[in-house]
């Protein structure tokens, strides 16, 4: 038998579950394509659903994650803002270390 | 803002996710009680949902995890095996460990 610790990992904001890995790769998604739509397309999500996790942390985040500039020349751009930046390097950070952990975890059960 | 890491913790077998914990509360319900119908009220699940949780890992876990002698002077009363009391105790040490992990990582925040 092969046994193996597996997990997830979230940030909460006063009590709320509102940074997960998912929205964590849809932050950097968005910063390498400057694109809402183009972000959520890569990860199979609908532009809706994106646009509801991206206000969800917006509102929650005590600053805007991304903001969106619509319209212009070749339509709306999207920007990850300062806060965005952060959030997604905290979180890499700790996932890694998570990561690590369920490694040397699974490494010592003993079942 | 209160920012806080949470997370869960599972273990997979062969790949497949068989160990969380619901399922190890569910075993110590049971080791405590002596009874799959009692450890699964006690939990609001149905005896059913209990007896799917309990038959998912006495087929994954290598070895059964619980056995229920039906019938007999008040029914039937079921049992945690050796290896379901290692997989209580097992769980139980790494989700210390992981809680630690979280709290430590909390105290690190920085957003």
């Amino acid at each position: 038998m092969d046994y193996q610790y597996t997990g997830k990992l979230y940030i909460e904001v006063n009590g709320e579950r509102v940074i997960g890995p998912g929205r964590v790769e849809l932050l950097e998604r968005i910063k390498e394509s400057g694109s809402i739509r183009q972000a959520a397309m890569q990860m199979n999500m609908s532009y809706r659903q994106a646009w509801q996790f991206i206000d969800h942390m917006n509102t929650n985040m005590g600053d805007p994650v991304v903001i969106s500039v619509r319209g212009g020349k070749g339509g709306g751009k999207a920007e990850v803002t300062p806060k965005g930046l952060k959030v997604i390097g905290e979180f890499k950070v700790f996932y890694k270390k998570f990561h690590e952990f369920l490694e040397e975890s699974s490494r010592q059960i003993s079942l």
